[in-house]
C-alpha cells in the first residue's frame, strides 16, 4: 500500500484505525480516495490481529461525500448514446457500487467516530457501521440531498435508511433532501454521544472512543465478537444490501446518461464560486 | 372513468388527489366504492404528469371502513359448503385481495392526509401509504377490530403492523382488537403532526399539506423521486405483502363460510339500530 | 408426562400455565429442565382448548438461564477432536438448537410474565415470547453475557435483537456483553408494565396478568386469535430464525472444542465458590 | 358434502379416490365443478385414514379443461370499467386462484391417472400432482391455449412448466400454444406408463393404478410417507407457487376486462356450431 | 443511436432483428461492440410494435467472445494496488455486469438463430435467451474457457449453466473448460434444429426462423406473450441472475488485478502470432 | 487426528484423498465413523494447497449406509417422554445434521469415484459431492430406504433428489423406497462411467480418476476452480439444504422417540442373523 495523505491508517491490535486526514476541503473524497479506502479495507480485513475497523475523522465535518470535482466535465455533444454510457459506467456506476460493497462484505467491526455532519456516499457508509459514536449529537446530522442533484440512492440507502428510521420517515427525508438529525437517530445509527463541549478536539474525542472500546472488551473473547458480526451479518441482509446497491446505480445511470446531475452540480459550483468571490470582496 | 359522488379526484400535477366524499356516513366504503378507488388509482398510474397520488377525506373520519350494508345477507341454511365457499370467494375474498394489491403494487408516492380515525381495510391501506400527515394527532386512532368481528388480518396489516409497531405490540393490538392510537406511530406511520386547533376546516388541512409538499419539493427533481420509490419498494417487500395478503384471506374464508363474522356484524348492526331508535326517543 | 418440580404446569383453557419453580437457584436450569419445557409445549400445542401458552415464574429472577452445573467437566487431555466434537455435539448443540426451535414453531400464543431480571437462553426464549408483561419495568433486565463466556450467541437472538433494539444496539449489548434494561425495550419486548410495588408478590402479578387477559379477550372469538398467530409468525420469519439458530449453534462448537467456554465456566464457578466461603465467614 | 354426478368420490384408505364422470363433455369443468373439486379435497385432508388423493378420470380425455358455457356471455357496451373489473374478479380471478391454491397447498400425496389428453386449468392441475401414471403415454398429450384465447398462464404453470419441461421449451410450448406430449415429459411428469392396449378400459387402467399403489406400499410406514410429502413440499416451493399463481390471474384481468378471451372464445364456439351443424348434415 | 457496421439492427414489426455482421473475425466482440449491443437493445425495449428480439449472426461463428485485443496491454509495475483496481473496474466489471443485466433485464422474448459455435460471455448471452434455434447441431458448440484464462464465471453461468445442464455437469464443463456440445443441451437450451445442409447459407438459416416464427405466431395474441415474459421472468430468478453476476464479477477483479488473465491473455496472442506467421511461411 | 483403520486419507496436493477401508462390512460406517469422516474435511478445507476432497471406496460397496449396530438398543419401557427426546437428540438428529453440514458447506470441490452401491446416509452425500465418477455404471445404485425403516429423509436429499431426479420421480422413490439405478441419473450425478469390465479393481478405478482429474487439470488455473465453487455452491442453495436438513431431522425424530425405527431395525436384525445362521448350516 502507498501512502496516502488524505487518508492515513494505524494499526493498533485489535484496532485497525482509517482516519480521514483533509479537514480543509470537510474531507470530501474524490472516488480516487474512496477507492484506496477499500483497498485499506483489505488490509485490516487480512489482518489476523485487528478485531476492529474504526473509522476516525478530523475538523468539523467527518465527511462531506463525494467531491464535486472529481465529477467530469460535460464534454461536446457529439457524444453517442453508447459513448455517455460507457462514460457514466467507467466513472460512477463501477465506483460506486464497488465501494459500498466493500463496506457491505467487510469481516471486521465496523465503529464510525462522527465528529460532525456526514453527507452523501460517506453519510451512506456510516449507516453501514456497526456501532457509531459522536462528540456531541448536537452537532450532527446526515444528508442525502439525491433529489435535489438529480441523482437516486447511492450506498444501499434504500435499505438502510428504512431500517433504521422508519419506512414512511425514509420516504421523507430521501424524497425532500431532508436532513437527518442526530437525535432523530440515537439508538438507531448513534450508540452513544460523548456530548463534549465545544472546546473538546477531534483528536480527545477520538481517544475517548478508543478507550471506551478498550474498556468494553476488557473481558471479552475476541473470536466471540467476529463470530457475532458473522452472525448478525446475514446472507440475507447482505443480499438485500448488494440488491439494493445495484438498483440504485443502475437506476441513477439513465440521469447521468441525460446529463441532469451534472447540470445541476454546475449550477451548484458557480453558486460557491459567486459566494467565495464575494466573500473575497 | 364514469364519475362516482363518494369519491371524487381531481389531476393538479404533478398531484393526483383523490377525495373520499362521503362525511355523512363517516365515509365508510362498499366493496364497489374500493374497487372504483382501484380504478381511479390506475388513472393516476398512467398519467405521467404525476408523481404523488394524494388521499383526502372529508368530516370527522378519514374513512370507518368496509361498510356493514354492502355485506350480503346470510340466506337460506340450505345452502351446500360449495355454495357458500363461492358466495364468499365472490364477495369477499377476490375484492379484498385485488383491493390491497392495488395499493401494494401502485408506483406513484401515496400520500395520506388524516383529517381523523380510520378503521379497518381502510385503516390498512393507510398503513400502505408512503406519507402520511394528519390534522391534530388527538384526533387520530387507527383500529382494526379483526378478531371482534370473528374475521382475520386484511390488507397485508399481518406484515405492516410489525414493520410500523413493533411484534409484540402488534399481537397486543390485533388479538385484543385494541385502537392504534396517533402518537403511538407518530413517525412509523405519521411523518407530520399539523397541529390544527378543532376549529380548522378539513379543507384546510387539506390544502396545507399541498401546500408542505410544493414547498418540499421546490428543488426536487421529480424523475428522482420515482425512481426513490421504485427502490424502497423493492421485490422483496411486495412479494412479502402479495403473500401476506393471499394468506389473511383464505384464512378468513373458513370463518365467512362457517358463518361467524356475519353473525357478529347481526349483533353490531341490531346494537346500533337500538341506539339508534332510542337517541331518535 | 412425569411430574417434575423444577416446572410445574396446569390446564386453565384458553390458557395453558407453564410455572419455573426453582425460586431457590433463581430458576437456573439444567438442559434436562429446558428439554422437559419443550414436552410441556407440546402438550399446549395439542389441547385443542388452549389458544395461550402462558410462562410464569417464581421468586426474584425470570429465570438466570442455562445451570452451570448441567455444563460437563472437561476430562482428561486424551480426547481425540472428534471424540470433543461428539461430546459437544450431544451436550450442548443439539439440545441448545431443540429448545430454540421449540419455542420458534410453538403454535399458540406465548405469553411470558417477567417478575425479574432473565439471562441467556432462557432471555432468548423471552424475546421469542408474542406477548410479555412484567410486574416493574425497573426490575427487569436482560442479559446475553456470550462473549464474557466464550460463547457465540444461542437461542435466534442474532435475529430476535436487532428486530427489537436496532442492529447497532444490538452489536453494541452483544459485543460487549451489555445488560438491555426493561425500559430500552419497553414497547418492542415489553407490551406491558404492572408497575406493582416491591411488596406485591410474584403470586399477585401472575394472577393480574391472568386477569388483564380475560378481560382482553372477553368479546373475541379465538379461533381469529390463532389464525393471527399463523399469520404473523410468516414462515419467512420461521426460517430466518431457524437458520440463524443452526448457525448460532454451529458457530458455538469450536470455541467447545476448543475449550474456552469451559475455562471461563471454571473461572466463574471458582469466583463464586470464594464469594460462598466469604459470605460464610 | 351433497352428492354431485359430474365428480364422484369414494374412501378407500390409504386412498380418497376422486373420479372426474362426465365422459360425455370431455370431462369439461365448470368453475363450479372445479370449486365443488376443492370442497372434496377438504375431505381428504381431514380423513386421517387416508395418505393418498388418487384423481381418475371417465372416457377418452382427462379433462378438456374449463367449460366454455361457463364463461359468462359478454353484456351490454354501457358496464362501466370498474363493473367490468368486479365481474371478472368474481367470475375469473378469485376461482381460478383459490381452485390453484387448493392444489398447491394440500397435505395428502396427489395421483393421477391419466386416462387421454389433458387441457387447460386441468392441465395445470395435473402439473401439480405428485404421482402420474399413463395408460398409455401415445394418447397422452398436455395443453396450454393460452396465448391463442388471448389469455395468460393459469395454475401456476409459469413454475411448474420450467421446472419440467427446462425453461426454453416452456416459452416455446407457451408462447405458441404448442401441444407438449406425453413423451416430453415422460419421468419429469409421467412416472409410469402402463402401455396398455387399445382395449383396455378406462375402468381397468384405474385398477391397476390401485393395485400398483397397494404392491408399492406394503412395507412401507405410511406416516414416513406424508412426511415425505412435507419436505418435499417445502415452504420456498408453495411460495413460488402462490406468488406465480397471484400473478397469473391478475396479469390476466386486464385481457378479460378488454375483452380479448371472450371474443376469441365467441369465436371457436361459432366454429364448433358450424362443425357440429356440418356433421348433422 | 448511430450506425456501427459490426452490429446492425432492423425494425420488422413484431420482430426487432439485430445481426452480429463481423464474420471476418467470428463475430469478436469488443466491451464497446457490446455495449452498443445494449442500447439497441433499450432501442427494442421502448419499441412497442415489437415482441421479439431476434439475435442473428453471419460467417461460421455466432460470436467467439470477448476480443482479445480490446483487453488492455498491462503496463508499468509503478501501478498501485489502488490503480491497478480502478484500471479493471472501468475496463472489466462495470461493462461485464452492465451488459449482462442489461440480457437478464430485457422485457421482449429474446430469440437467438445459431449458426455455428459460441464462446464465452455472448455464450452467457445466449443462455439468458429465450428461445435458441440452430442451423444444424452438430456444428454447435458452446465453450466458457475461464478457468483456462484465469477468470471466473461471466454472463450468470454460475446460474444458467446448472439451470440447463444439471449442477455436477456444469462443474465439469467449468472446472475444466471442455466445451459443450449442442446434443448436450438439446431442449434446455436448443429449441429445435433446423438440420440444414452445409450448403445452406447463414442468410438462409436466418430467414427460415423468421419463417418459423411467423407460422407459430399466426393465430397467438401477441400481448398474451409479453405477459409470458413477465411471469417467466419471475423476479425470483432476476434476483439470483443478478446475485451471481455481481459476485461473478467481484470473484474475478483479483484475478485481474493479480495479473493472471492478462499473463495467460499473452501467451494466448502470442501462440496466434506464432500460428499465423507459420501458415503465411 | 488420530489415525482409524476405517477411514484413511492422503495428501496428494492439489488432492486430497479420503478412503473408506472397510470392506468387509460394505463400508458400513456408525455415527462416529461418520464424525470422524467430518474431521477429516476439516483438515482439507484447511489445507491450502488442496482444492479437490476425493472420496473413494474399497471392496463391492461405496457404503452401505449407516451400521444398524450403532443404532442404541431399545431399553427399558421406563424411559420419560423427555428422556426418549434426548436419547435421540444425542444418538440421531445432532450427529445426522452435523454431518450433512459438514458437506454442504465445504469449501473444495467434492469428488465421489464410485465403486459400487450406496445406501442411505452415505448414498445423501454422494448427492451432495460436485463430480461423481464410476467404474460401471450397471454396478451402482442408490438406495434410500427411508419410509420401510419408519423414518423420514436424511441428508437434505429432499432437495438434492428433485434437484437431479425430478420432483415426481422423487415422489416414486422415496414414498416406495425404490432403487434408484446408476442410468437413471447419468449426467444429473454421474459425470462419467468409466464402463470398467469387472476384473478391473476398485484400486486401478480410483487411479484411473486421479489420472482423469490430473489431465483435465493441466491447464487450468486452480484457483479459478475454487472460484467456482465458491460461486455454484450459492448461498441460497446453502440456505435451502441446510433448511431441509433441520426439517428432515426434526421430523424424524418423533418417529424415533415413538419407536418405529428401532421396531423395523430389530426385524431386519433378525432377518439378517436367520439368513445368516442358514448360510452357516
Amino acid at each position: 500500500m502507498r501512502p496516502c495523505e488524505k487518508i492515513i491508517y494505524e494499526i493498533r491490535p485489535p484496532y485497525f484505525i482509517i482516519t480521514l486526514n483533509s479537514a480543509q476541503n470537510y474531507n470530501a473524497l474524490s472516488y480516487d480516495d474512496y477507492l484506496y479506502l477499500t483497498s485499506v479495507l483489505e488490509v485490516s480485513n487480512n489482518n489476523e490481529d485487528c478485531c476492529f475497523t474504526v473509522l476516525q475523522s478530523t475538523g468539523s465535518f467527518f465527511s462531506s461525500g463525494a467531491d464535486f470535482n472529481s465529477v467530469p466535465i460535460e464534454s461536446s455533444n457529439d457524444e453517442s448514446h453508447t459513448e455517455r454510457k460507457k462514460k457514466w459506467l467507467e466513472n460512477f456506476l463501477c465506483k460506486n457500487q464497488y465501494i459500498t460493497n466493500a463496506f457491505i462484505n467487510h469481516d471486521k467491526i465496523l465503529v464510525a467516530c462522527l465528529n460532525g455532519p456526514v453527507v452523501g456516499l460517506s453519510a451512506a457508509i456510516v449507516f453501514l457501521c456497526d456501532l457509531v459514536y459522536c462528540n456531541n449529537i448536537n452537532n450532527i446530522y446526515f444528508y442525502f440531498p439525491f433529489t435535489k442533484l438529480g441523482l437516486s440512492c447511492e450506498g444501499s440507502v434504500s435499505v438502510t435508511l428504512p431500517m433504521k428510521l422508519s419506512r414512511n420517515q425514509s420516504y421523507q427525508k430521501l424524497l425532500f433532501s431532508e436532513q437527518i438529525m442526530g437525535k432523530e437517530v440515537l439508538n438507531t445509527v448513534i450508540n452513544k454521544d460523548f456530548k463534549l463541549s465545544k472546546d473538546a478536539t477531534v483528536d480527545t474525542f477520538n481517544a475517548m472512543v478508543l478507550e471506551e472500546l478498550s474498556q468494553n472488551t476488557k473481558n471479552v473473547y475476541l473470536p466471540s465478537c467476529l463470530n457475532m458480526k458473522k452472525l448478525l451479518k446475514t446472507q440475507a441482509l447482505v443480499n438485500s444490501l448488494n440488491l439494493a446497491n445495484s438498483m440504485e446505480v443502475h437506476g441513477a445511470l439513465p440521469f447521468w446518461i441525460n446529463g441532469e446531475p451534472q447540470r445541476r452540480f454546475k449550477v451548484l459550483r458557480e453558486e460557491k464560486m459567486k459566494v467565495s468571490r464575494k466573500s473575497r470582496l
